[in-house]
């Protein structure tokens, strides 16, 4: 008897990631199998590695695509600059702030945790209250908070970071390639995101870039770090210019990931990160005009993932196995706290398109129409379009 | 300026894998990308873990594929079962089995190492010899040595284990799919293998399974598991029923193990195990018929992975560039001790095959013809020949 055959369906993802790819990423994934030290091979690591460079805005020579997905490179960096007492600073407004705390907590750090509201920024006073108070070694900080669609301020934060002499490990799972990202500028010593969603590639790797600082803190540690698969010095062994097998690097993957990182190259980071702000104003235009209501306040927006409330009365789960039954359209459900609050709706990479945008509010205005909501879907696509257009 | 795409060569992997992959494994890698939490995904993970209990010879609740490459497996296995001060019993005879005991290092456990030989098993005589002196929580144990080409035999350090009453922890990297592993009959508490080497697929999953005394002893674990992103609970909350959220499930790669996982059913799984064993055989016959040497003692020789010595005065580098570069041909290197000693010659999954045989025997004949070895190709072809006729 043999397993059947299951044809993935064709859905248009709008969710939190992963999103839909380009056609030519998906040329890219088929690339022939090739050996993780084939001379031909590392040259393509080493393409991947200066590209991520550009979009992470760093020159650090520890940049590479950890192999794993972007929890993997979230482990990568806490595992690596933290060890057992480190005083370190969480800082939680969401799901993914929570999950650095509980890694942190499994290098046995000395944490303290900024509790802040679910949809909303950290507040720098808290942050500089914190560290007026205590020496940290390490401030943990979510830029793209992929549970509740807040963008964090940097500024700020940025500038206390440096003032007090702390590493600051941030999260841009949900920015990087279509939201500024600035880790030379910012001073950000260990960063990690994904590959399957701003960037544009298919799941199972995670960008990571440590300053000198990192590295040298990493040199310094006095106990080993607790991951041997995801130890930095290692990954670097093999990516870097000793060429040291450490894992069996997936050409797949990585072949995707390049390709996804010439078309951002491409169009152009700017133009990438100016698409993502647009087409974000858009949807935000076209979802207001239409009577709902976004839940993060217009300065914290997100562009890549936008959290929309869901009406009082509204059945979440309905709504988005409607529309995926009907549709074949993915969007999130909320995420911990945010549970059956709002809808996570992603535009992100080749997915942040006025297709899509216009695709979410006309069939979103069905699925409501189902359960009594009347939404004004011309108001809301007139709005979405010369927000377009603008 | 774009960076220039560069289209993956076209090899013959012959290596320790990647091999290459059936073209119906390329096809499902190229699947439309899915959502990680989509109805329809999940049952494909459903799918892949049915089959990977087939091909695991376990009825283990807790089996799926871990979001790494196999060494992410070996971390998976040693973090979740080992704890700060537990006794651990490593048997090393190469460097996978040296790998296993740096990773309980770092999960601080107290390690007595087993030193054997490069290229033969562990003595059973010298693990009941330190089972007796000492009670172990776990031994750690390679089934199948990627650096030596050894299998080690089963029977003896299974029944130890079971008399003494310590769980088995086992290597199945470069066995599983095509050598014979029995998880439940030799009562494995964990084991891991990897998703592009007999299993035939690319890199980047890695097939795990821990039986319920395994999951017992993680459920009375005095520490947190170190790794948040290995840790095997949560990675069963998502993969098992609950289905919570845990990391961003690649798609891309778990489509395309599932296909590789078919293509064995389709086989059947014992037939696919005498293919390989065929197919050593003949390999066997033909190198030494040739003139050249086998590392390890015929009864001791993994099917998957063949390593030839290298001639004295033979210049190995100069060997396997000529092979790359002439015929596109990868065949692996010597590891750690091995280093300059042997060629590691993988026959796997889709790669494991009459015309790799008699390709490899013919090129590799040209390649030392050039440093004055002279093969007894026509003898080496004949012998792999009738081997394989046999």
């Amino acid at each position: 008897m043999q397993s059947p055959r299951v044809e993935a369906p064709l859905r248009t993802l709008m969710g939190p990631g992963p999103l839909n790819i380009h056609p030519r990423v998906y040329q890219a994934l088929g690339s022939p199998v090739i050996g993780h030290l084939d001379p031909a091979y590392l040259k393509v690591l080493d393409q991947v590695a200066e590209l991520l460079r550009m979009v992470f805005k760093t020159k650090n020579r520890i940049t590479n695509a950890a192999p794993g997905t972007g929890t993997s490179g979230m482990e990568a960096c806490v595992a690596n600059l933290i060890e057992p007492g480190d005083p370190v600073l969480c800082c939680v407004h969401g799901y993914f702030g929570d999950r650095i705390r509980q890694m942190a907590e499994r290098q046995e750090a000395k944490i303290t945790v900024i509790e802040g509201e679910w949809g909303k920024p950290t507040d720098p006073q808290a942050v500089e209250k914190e560290l007026k108070k205590n020496r940290y070694k390490v401030i943990g900080l979510v830029h793209a908070e992929t549970s509740t669609g807040v963008q964090q301020p940097m500024e700020d934060i940025v500038r206390l970071a440096k003032e007090h002499g702390a590493m600051l490990l941030l999260d841009a799972v949900t920015s990087l390639g279509g939201v500024d990202v600035r880790v030379d500028e910012w001073g950000v010593d260990a960063a990690y995101a994904c590959s399957q969603k701003c960037i544009g590639c298919a799941a199972g790797l995670s960008p990571v870039t440590f300053s000198d600082r990192a590295v040298e803190s990493v040199r310094k540690r006095k106990h080993p770090v607790r991951s041997w698969y995801l130890d930095i010095t290692l990954l670097d062994k093999y990516w870097g210019t000793d060429r040291v097998y450490h894992h069996t690097s997936s050409s797949t993957l990585n072949y995707g990931l390049l390709e996804a990182l010439r078309l951002i190259e491409e169009e152009g980071l700017e133009n990438r990160i100016r698409r993502h702000t647009r087409n974000h104003k858009a949807l935000v235009a076209g979802v207001e005009a239409m009577g709902l209501e976004m839940l993060v306040a217009p300065e914290h927006r997100l562009p890549s993932l936008n959290t929309v409330k869901i009406p009082s009365g509204i059945d979440d789960v309905k709504v988005r196995s409607y529309l995926l039954e009907t549709y074949n359209l993915e969007i999130g459900g909320g995420l911990g706290a945010l549970k059956g609050k709002v809808w996570r709706v992603g535009l992100m990479g080749y997915s942040s398109s006025a297709e899509n945008i216009l695709f979410f509010l006309s069939a979103v205005s069905q699925a409501l129409a189902l359960q009594g909501f009347k939404a004004d879907i011309s108001a809301g696509l007139a709005a979405a379009t010369s927000t377009l257009k603008a």
